[in-house]
C-alpha cells in the first residue's frame, strides 16, 4: 500500500507559492518544565486573576472591533456621499447639455483612482492584507500562520483597503475584512505589546503562547462577524465551526462575550453618530432592514420551491467558485508583480463602472422618488419625480443596495433580481478581493418569497450552521429559520457535489498544510510508519553546545522540534525517548548562554525564567544572529530542565486516522513515533498529515508549501 | 503533594447510590485489528453507503421524535380538557349551592389519582424514567451510561409518566422528557434492533459501537430540544454544549438535519390535527406565542435593568437549586422505597391543587372574558362575563399558562407575575420531576419589559449559549437577543458564585464519574503516576485460557481493559506494551472458543468476524455464563489478532491536566501509563480523573460510584 510519491498533483502549482514559508503553530500547551513549575505555583486566587484578565481582554477586543467597524462605516459613508455629489453635479450639468459620456468617464476615473490608491498600499506595503482574510484566519485557527497575518500594519492597510475598495465601487463586502480586523486586534491586545509599534506594555505576559493567542483570535474573529452582521451568536458559531477543534465551554462564553460587546459598541456609536443616541437600532454593518413578521409566513407547498432554490443556489455557487478558481489560477501564474496587481484592480474598477453605466442605460428602471427611502437617488434617464433604481444600486454602498433590493416594491420581478445578482457575482469574481464578496450577497428576499441570493452564497462558502444563525440574526427574524436551513443544506449538498467551498479552494491553492475535520476515509491502510518523517535528529539530554548549533544551522533539515533521548546510550541500555525540545527553546537557551562548563558539571547553570521564553515569543531570532564562540561550543547544555518531559507519542502501527485524530483534537505541532521499546523512529508533523486527500482515484498526495 | 485519600467528602453520600454500577463508554474508536481490517477494505463507494445510512437514520430519528412530541401534546390536551370539564361542571353545580370545598376535594383527588398512576409505573416498572432525564443524557454523552437509560421500556414509561404528570397538574415541563425520548429513539434506531422487543432487524450493524451510538444520541437529544421548543439551532447547540467534546462538522450537520426534521414533523402533524393543514404554525411544543416586533424595542437606559434582572435571576436560581439540593438529599436518604415515592408524588399533587385553590381564592384576579383567547376560562369567584386568570393558570397545561402569562394585558403588575413564578418554583421544587421544571419558566415577558422568569431559569440550569438561541427561536424573535444574552450571562455569573448548575448538582449527587471541561486548575502538581490505578493486570500476547477466565472472574478487580504485553518476558528483554484488549472482546473470544491447542500452535484458530463482536454489543454476557472446560483451560488464546495494537499511552510524568485533556478530547475509556522503556506501570480510567475537584480549600477527592 505504498503510495507513489510525489503523486502527480492535478493543481499546477506556482513555484512561488510552494516556496512560501508558513509557520506551524503549537496549540498543545507545550508543557515544558518551566511552564509546569509556574502552573504548580499558581493557586486558586492567581488563577482567578488570570481568568479575569481573559475577560477584560475579551471586552477590549469587542470594543476595539466595534470601533473599527464604526470607523469603516462612517468613513465609507462620507466618502461615498462625496463621490455621489461630485458625480451627481456632473450628471446634472451634462444632462442639460448632453454628453453623458463625460459623466461616465468621470465616474470611471474616480472609481479607478480611488481603487488605485487602495491597491497600491496593499500591493506594495502589505500584500497579506489583500483578499477577504477569511482563508488566512481559517488557517491561523487551524494551526498554520501565514507571515504578517496578525500584525498591526496589516490591520491598518486592510482597513484603508476595504474603505477605498468600497468607495471605488468594487463588488466587495466588509465582513471578511471585519473578521480579519477582529483577529488582528485580538492577537495584538492579548499579547500586551505590538511589534509594529515596538511597544511592550508588560501586561498579559501569561498569554504569550500559541494556545492562548489562538483562543483570543477566535474571540476576535467572532467579534468581527458580530460587528459585520450584528450576529453575536452567529459569530461564536463561525469561530467554533472554523476554528476551535475542541469545544470548551469557558472559551465559548468568552467568545460570546467579545461578540456581544462588539455589536453593542458598534450599535451605540452608530446610534450616537446618526443622532438617535439611545435607540440601538444598528446592530451590525450589514443590516437587511426590519421585516414585518405578518407577511413572512410560509406554507408547506413552498418547500419544493425552497429545495429547488437550494439546488439552483448550489449550482450557481459552484459556477462562481469554478470561475473564481480559474481567475485565481490565472492571477497566480501571470499577475504576481505588484504593479500588475494595481493595474488589474484599476481595470476592474473601470469595468465595473462601465458595466454599471451600460446596465443603467439599458434597464431604465424608474421608481417614483416619492415615499422612497433610498439614500442616493439619481434621476439619470428617468422622468422628473422618479429615480433610476439600477443607478442607485450601483452608487450605494453594498449593504444599502442589498436593503434596497429586499425592500423594493413587492412587484419586483424575480428575473431582474437574479440578473442583478448574476452581474454582481461576475464582477465580484473579477475583483481582486473576490474572496470576500459572497458575504455581500447573503440575504433573503422577503417580498416575493426567498430568492436565489442566499443559497448561492452558501453554495459559495459552505458554512451551514453559522450562516443560518447569522442570517436569522441579521434579518432579525427566525420565522424563516426552517426555509433558510433547508435551502442552505440543499445548496451545500449540491455545491459539494461539484467543487469544494471557496475558502477551502483558496486554502488548497495556497498549498497550505490545512488539517480538515477528519483524515480521508480511505486512509486506514496507512500507518504512522508510512506517513512519518524519518530519520529524526535527536538530541541527548546533556548535549554539546556545538552539536546543537550545528543542528539548528543545518538549513537542509530545518526541523522545529527535536526529541530528547537518554544521554549515554550504550548498547545494552535502551535509548528511550525522554522529552521533546523546540527550536525556539534551544534558541533562547543559546542566546542566554545557559551552558554547563565541561570540566565542572556540578556548576549551577544560569537560571532561566519562563519570562525569557515569553519575551522572545513569537519572533525568536534566527540561529545566525546568535554568536557562539569556539570555547562555548565545547560546553554542555542540560536540556532536561527545559524540555517537555511527556510529549505525546504514537506507536508505529497506529493508523493514519488515529494519528490524525490525536493531532487535530489536541492541536499538536509535533508527534513522536516510537517503537515497542520507546525508541524514536520518526516524527509526524502537520505536513505529513495534511498532504493526503481523497481524489477521484483514491488517496492522493498534495505538494505543500514549506512550514 | 500527596493528597490525603479519601479526602473527607462534604456530600453525605447514600450507600445505595455509591453502590450503583454505571458503565463507562468508550468513545474512542476502539481500533482493534478486526475493525482495522474492515476499515481497510472499505473503499470510497462503501463509505458513501455508510454516510447515506447515517443521514437516513437521522431523518428517522427526527420523524419519530416529532411524532412522540405530537402524541404527548395531543393526549395531554385531550386529558386536560376532560379534567377541566369535569371540574368545571362540579364547580358550576356547587357555585349555586355553595360548598366549593367539594370542588377542591374533587380537583385534588383527580390530580392525585392521575399522578398516582404515573408515579406507580415509574417507580415500580422503570425508576430510571423518573426526573427530567437531562442529567442522564448529559452523562451518556459524557461517557457514563446509567443502566437502562436508552431502552425502549424507559421511553414508554417516560412518555406515560410525563403525560400523567402534566395532566395531574404537577409543575413539570415536557422538554426534559422530550430530550430523553429523542435520545432513546436515536439509540434504538441507530442499532437496528431492540432488546426490549427482542427484535434484530439486521440493519445498521456498522453502527454498533459506542462512538457511533453516541453521535446518534446527540442527534436524538437535539431533535428532542427542537421538538420541545421549535428550536433546531438551539437543539444542535444544546447537544454540542452538553455532549460532543470534539466539534465535527459532518456530525454537526447530521444533528442539525435531525433537528430540522423533528420540528418539521411536529409542525406538520399538529397543523393537520388543528385543522389548518398547510400552515406550519406550531414549530414546537412550547411556544411563547408570536410577539409583535414594533413594541419590542429597547433602549440603552434599560441595560442596568437587564443586569439587575440577571443578578436577581441568578440569586433566585441559586436559591431554587439550594432548595432542590436539600430536598434531593432528603429523598435520597429517606424516600428510596418505591411506595414512599408514589405517596410523595400524590402528596405533592394534592398540595399543588390546594395551594392553587388558596391562591385562586385569595387573588380574585378577574379578567374580562370578552376578547380573551384563553382555552379554559373558569368563572370561579368572578363576576359574570369575567374569568379568574389565576385559576386559568393552574388549570391550563404549563405552556399555555406561560403564553397567558406573557400575553396578559399590558397593565399586569410585575409583582403579581413574580409572585406567581415564585409559587410555581416552590411547587416545582417539591415535585419529583423537579429537575425538568426550570424549562417551564424559560420565557421572556414582552409587555412590561423582561421579567425575572428567564434569568432565573438560567440561574438554575446555566446553559448560556444554547439557551439564548433556544429563547430566540422559541419567541420567534431576535430583537431581544442582546438583552437575553446580557441577562443570561449575568444570571450565570451570579449563580455560579453561589452554587453550581442544577444538572451538574444532580450529577454530582449521583456520584457519577462525570468529566468536566477541564481538569481543576490547581491540579498541575499531580502527575499520571499519582492518579493512575496500579498495579495493572496484564495479559500476554498468547495467553492461557485458564488465566484469562480467572482474571475475568475476579470480582474484586473487575477491570474492563487489559494491557497486552510481550509473551515471553525474560529478564534481558523488555516486556513492553503491545496492545490493549477489552473485557467484552475477551468474553466474545471465550464464547466462540477461539483457542489454539497447546500442542499445535501452528493450527489455524477459528476465524472470528467483526460481526460476532457487533452482535454481542452492547450487552456482553457475564463471564459466569460462559462454560470453559478443564481441557479448554489449558489451551492458549492468541490475543494479538483482536487487540487494539496502538493504544494511547502517557508517560508517568505527564501532569493531570494533560492526561485529562487527552482523555476528554478523544473520549477514552482506558489510558495506559508507561515508563521510559514502554513497560506498563499503571492505568488511568474515567474514575481516576473525575474524582478531583476544586473545593474551597484546594483540591478535593470525591467518592464515586462504581463503573
Amino acid at each position: 500500500t505504498e503510495l507513489p510519491r510525489p503523486y502527480p498533483n492535478e493543481i499546477p502549482h506556482n513555484e512561488k507559492l510552494l516556496s512560501l514559508k508558513y509557520e506551524s503553530l503549537d496549540y498543545d500547551n507545550s508543557e515544558n518544565q518551566l511552564f509546569l513549575e509556574e502552573e504548580r505555583r499558581i493557586n486558586h486566587a492567581a488563577f482567578r486573576t488570570v481568568e479575569i484578565k481573559r475577560w477584560v481582554i475579551c471586552a477590549m477586543i469587542g470594543i476595539l472591533t466595534g470601533l473599527v467597524a464604526c470607523f469603516i462605516d462612517i468613513v465609507v459613508e462620507n466618502l461615498a456621499g462625496l463621490k455621489y455629489r461630485v458625480v451627481k453635479d456632473n450628471i446634472d450639468k451634462f444632462t442639460e447639455k448632453g454628453g453623458l459620456s463625460f459623466s461616465l468617464l468621470l465616474w470611471a476615473t474616480l472609481n479607478a483612482s480611488v481603487v488605485m490608491v487602495g491597491s497600491v498600499i496593499v500591493a506594495f506595503i502589505e500584500p497579506v492584507a489583500a483578499g477577504s482574510g477569511i482563508p488566512q484566519i481559517k488557517c491561523y485557527l487551524n494551526g498554520v500562520k501565514i507571515p504578517h497575518v496578525v500584525r498591526l500594519k496589516t490591520l491598518v492597510i486592510k482597513v484603508c483597503g476595504v474603505i477605498l475598495s468600497v468607495v471605488g465601487g468594487l463588488a466587495v463586502g466588509k465582513e471578511g475584512p471585519m473578521i480579519h480586523s477582529g483577529a488582528v486586534i485580538a492577537a495584538g491586545i492579548s499579547q500586551g505589546r505590538s511589534t509594529s509599534l515596538k511597544r511592550d506594555f508588560k501586561i498579559f505576559e501569561y498569554f504569550r503562547r500559541d494556545t492562548e493567542k489562538r483562543d483570543f483570535v477566535s474571540a476576535g474573529a467572532a467579534a468581527g462577524v458580530s460587528a459585520a452582521f450584528g450576529a453575536p451568536v452567529g459569530g461564536v458559531l463561525f469561530s467554533l465551526e472554523e476554528g476551535a477543534s475542541f469545544w470548551n465551554q469557558f472559551l465559548t462564553w468568552r467568545i460570546f462575550f467579545a461578540s456581544m460587546i462588539s455589536t453593542f459598541t458598534l450599535n451605540s456609536v452608530l446610534s450616537v453618530y446618526h443622532g438617535n443616541a439611545w435607540d440601538l437600532s444598528s446592530p451590525g454593518l450589514i443590516n437587511f432592514g426590519r421585516f414585518d413578521n405578518e407577511k413572512m409566513g410560509y406554507t408547506i407547498q413552498e418547500i419544493p420551491i425552497f429545495i429547488f432554490m437550494g439546488v439552483v443556489g448550489g449550482i450557481l455557487g459552484a459556477l462562481f467558485n469554478a470561475l473564481n478558481y480559474w481567475l485565481t489560477m490565472f492571477r497566480i501564474r501571470y499577475i504576481h508583480r505588484p504593479c500588475l496587481q494595481v493595474i488589474e484592480a484599476m481595470l476592474v474598477a473601470a469595468v465595473t463602472a462601465a458595466v454599471g453605466f451600460v446596465m443603467i442605460y439599458c434597464s431604465r428602471d424608474c421608481q417614483p422618488i416619492q415615499g422612497s427611502t433610498v439614500a442616493y437617488p439619481l434621476q439619470l434617464f428617468c422622468a422628473d419625480g422618479e429615480y433610476n433604481s439600477m443607478a442607485t444600486a450601483f452608487f450605494n454602498t453594498p449593504e444599502k443596495s442589498v436593503v434596497n433590493l429586499f425592500h423594493d416594491p413587492p412587484g419586483l420581478p424575480w428575473g431582474r433580481v437574479c440578473a442583478r445578482w448574476l452581474i454582481c457575482s461576475l464582477l465580484a469574481c473579477g475583483t481582486r478581493q473576490g474572496a470576500d464578496s459572497p458575504g455581500r450577497h447573503d440575504g433573503i428576499l422577503p417580498s416575493p418569497g426567498l430568492c436565489c441570493l442566499r443559497p448561492a452564497g452558501c453554495g459559495i462558502v459552505r458554512m451551514t450552521l453559522s450562516l443560518t444563525v447569522i442570517m436569522m440574526e441579521a434579518t432579525g427574524n427566525v420565522t424563516y429559520g426552517f426555509p433558510i436551513m433547508l435551502v442552505l443544506m440543499t445548496a451545500k449538498i449540491v455545491g459539494d457535489y461539484f467543487v469544494e467551498g471557496l475558502y477551502d479552494m483558496h486554502i488548497q491553492l495556497q498549498s497550505v498544510p490545512f488539517l480538515h475535520w477528519e483524515a480521508p476515509v480511505t486512509s486506514h491502510s496507512l500507518t504512522a510508519r508510512e506517513v512519518m518523517s524519518t530519520p529524526v535528529t535527536c538530541l541527548r539530554r546533556i548535549e554539546r553546545v556545538g552539536t546543537v548549533v550545528d543542528i539548528l544551522s543545518d538549513t537542509s533539515s530545518n526541523h522545529n522540534g527535536f526529541p530528547v533521548v537518554e544521554s549515554n546510550p550504550d548498547t545494552t541500555q535502551v535509548a528511550g525517548l525522554r522529552g521533546l525540545i523546540l527550536r525556539s527553546q534551544l534558541i533562547v537557551l543559546l542566546k542566554h548562554k545557559v551552558f554547563v562548563e565541561r570540566a565542572n558539571l556540578s556548576l549551577v547553570q544560569r537560571r532561566l525564567k519562563l519570562k525569557d521564553f515569553r519575551d522572545a515569543y513569537p519572533r525568536f531570532p534566527p540561529i545566525q544572529s546568535i554568536h557562539v564562540s569556539q570555547d562555548e561550543r565545547e560546553c554542555m547544555i542540560d536540556l532536561s530542565e527545559f524540555m517537555n518531559p511527556s510529549p505525546y507519542t504514537v506507536p508505529q502501527e497506529a493508523s493514519l486516522p488515529r494519528v490524525f485524530k490525536l493531532f487535530r483534537a489536541l492541536g499538536l505541532r509535533h508527534l513522536v513515533v516510537v517503537d515497542n521499546r520507546n525508541e524514536v523512529v520518526g516524527m509526524v508533523t502537520r505536513k505529513d498529515l495534511a498532504r493526503y486527500r481523497l481524489g477521484k482515484e483514491g488517496l492522493e498526495e498534495l505538494s505543500l508549501a514549506q512550514t
